[in-house]
């Protein structure tokens, strides 16, 4: 008998019938002797709907009405995932946030789960519920409704396991599990059986959409066991997010192709290269509660240098806004350009820690392509570039064959 | 400078554009050096929308899930209409029911408000917010959802402004004020000025529609200034509804006739004529959260009596179940029978009291129509009778001419 937490996303529980499918699920293991937990999200193209209704009271809404909009979402969900479960004859109790206090910091949209009170939950499993939480959702100190921001069910979903000490955290989605790449993009893209932590991270930051990042760090940081699965499947193992790199029986060079097409860059030029300048630009932009994604800067010149990072589109005119008012004067920059028609591309594998050559072979593959790299920066596991969006599919195409991960074997 | 409530109900704050509307009622009386308390119902068709997607995954839906599920309408209002108000510069700011804690007691659908936490209310007010609360909900001692029942904004108003000790409590709804009866069924129907808390509770009850029982029993209680107004005009008075009939300049007979084709008869034939048994009848269908209107029990023949009771329709076969099952043969009843073709007609005046002759006039009009009387009750201000449903619109048209209801005069 093991204690499973149990996450579904928003096109799982789009409507009755897709609702009632995750019953028949929580039903299996239930039967099967299994304690559960489930997170879900709300229906999907439902968030979009409220925040439609929310632009249309207030063009950029106020973060705390619009938290307070959007997380009636899952509240619906809870409450209706619930109900087919009592129809079903199982005891079951719906929970918003709130109500088993999922403690989160004041951030608006973008919150940080500080503490979940695991004791009324195990009160109820002990007593035989199924509980349902409804993702996405806490509570600051003060009794605000707060969101844990876009794919926050995930991170609702692992923060919990971690608090109740859950055997294993699923999360159900519409893939039924981690591939290559993108395969809309790249036919050949093969499921990974196991990824490690690590690269899943790399992956997850860099637009795999399957799972938010925080949800993995989480898991990382509590060693709670990850499994990303189909919804629409009844059986399929998914892909196990593992801890240790030698419980993976293959390991290739590198396990996947990330991209991203949501970002756009932003370019500082002719910066005094003095200590403490990234921190005078990025400071301000953090204290927005804007994401930064890659940072660039390259040794500096005749003094000045230039810096580069990229943010979510939709946070550029904001970035820009506090960069020409509050930053260029100060640090004495000379000027500032953005680019929205970029994407960026990464490979992950943590066999490059081992492999020398992954960097050349990348960018020969591209340059046989004729694309152009505007901006590199690497980790120990993972190359990423910037490179033109339109040549985006052709470099994840030529990368994917170059590095055969459409085939099954090590290198 | 005022402290005043709001209340909005589903069709003013149908959509983005209605609430937009809400919002500039409210900025005239900010502007005008007022403190407002504002109070949201769900967008018209929202809380039916939800309550259909409960009833999809449980055809009776288990009341805490349904309370969890219809409650968020409501709470996408309250943003809504607070994120209005901040596009216009105002300082705002929404409460859900458990942030400013409407405790209630834990009678899920049909909550009873038993506290409100006002120390928040008045901290935002004194800080010049407008507040923004969602009607109809709550939270029980264990923080569990709950729903005060169909059109419990009112109620949530009336509270609110007991609570917060305010100045009026507008209620805002679709209908610029009370009628003689419903313009729908009489074409000359005309609006009251002001009408009595006695008489309002009197015709609220019998299915006026236009506020809710409690929340009228609640003001009268608490000495709650009310007045019902419509949303849709950006002057009129509306009804006020006073304290002391003298108030009033013109003082007719009666008042209103209100009807309501939602009940259903209810008759228990050859009840042992003893004591206790209206509570042996009348306790379990209680126990079971049923609402029971009119109660008639004539008095007895050969040691036995008939005992006859209403319910909403909808009530009408658990009702049944539960006479039947538990209480038939315990009394030992000899029969029991129902009729949903019924309706409830009746007229209500506070003028009543001191003229002789409303019942012989009102039951000679309907016996000069040719209509049947089956059930007959009275109160002080009040007679009420029971007939065939196809047979109400002709004795309403006929009472309200008879009583010159049409005319505002005093008799």
């Amino acid at each position: 008998m093991a204690l499973i937490v149990q996450k579904y996303g928003g096109t799982s529980v789009a409507n009755p019938e897709r609702i009632k499918a995750v019953v028949s699920r929580v039903a299996k293991y239930k039967r099967d002797g299994h304690d559960v937990v489930v997170v879900v999200s709300a229906m999907s193209g439902e968030t979009n709907k409220l925040i439609s209704l929310a632009e249309e009271m207030m063009p950029h809404p106020d973060n705390r009405e619009l938290d307070v909009i959007v997380s009636s979402g899952e509240q619906v969900t809870s409450g209706l995932t619930a109900l087919g479960l009592i129809n079903e004859g199982f005891k079951a109790k719906s929970y918003a946030g709130h109500q088993i206090k999922i403690k989160t910091d004041k951030a608006y949209s973008k919150a940080r789960i500080l503490k979940i009170d695991d004791e009324k939950i195990h009160d109820d499993l002990k007593n035989d519920y199924v509980v349902v939480v409804a993702g996405f959702q806490g509570v600051d100190n003060d009794g605000n409704i707060t969101t844990l921001g876009r794919g926050g069910s995930d991170t609702t979903a692992v923060a919990l396991a971690a608090a109740l000490k859950a055997d294993e955290c699923q999360i159900y989605t519409d893939v039924d599990g981690i591939y290559t790449t993108d395969p809309r993009v790249v036919a050949d893209a093969r499921k990974l059986k196991s990824i490690t932590f690590e690269e899943m991270l790399e992956l997850a930051s860099l637009g795999s959409k399957v799972l938010q990042t925080r949800s993995v760090e989480c898991a990382g940081k509590f060693k709670v066991k990850l499994r990303v699965l189909s919804s629409f499947e009844t059986d399929g193992e998914g892909t196990i997010i593992t801890f240790e790199e030698d419980e993976k029986m293959e390991n290739p060079v590198i396990s996947g192709i990330a991209f991203n097409r949501d970002e756009a860059e932003v370019n500082i030029l002719g910066v005094p290269d003095t200590p403490g300048i990234a921190y005078q630009i990025l400071g301000p932009v953090a204290d927005a509660n804007i994401d930064v994604d890659m940072i660039i800067q390259n040794i500096g010149q005749d003094g000045a240098t230039d810096f580069t990072f990229t943010v979510h589109k939709r946070d550029l005119k904001k970035t820009l806004d506090i960069l020409n008012n509050q930053v260029k004067d100060h640090i004495k920059a000379r000027e500032i350009l953005s680019d929205e028609n970029i994407a960026k591309l990464s490979i992950v594998g943590v066999g490059m820690r081992s492999h020398a050559g992954v960097a050349s072979k990348m960018f020969r593959t591209l340059s046989e392509e004729g694309i152009n790299i505007s901006t590199i920066s690497t980790s120990e596991i993972k190359i990423s570039i910037i490179l033109e969006e339109k040549a985006l599919d052709a470099a994840v195409k030529s990368l994917h064959k170059a590095f055969e991960l459409d085939k099954n074997i090590s290198i």
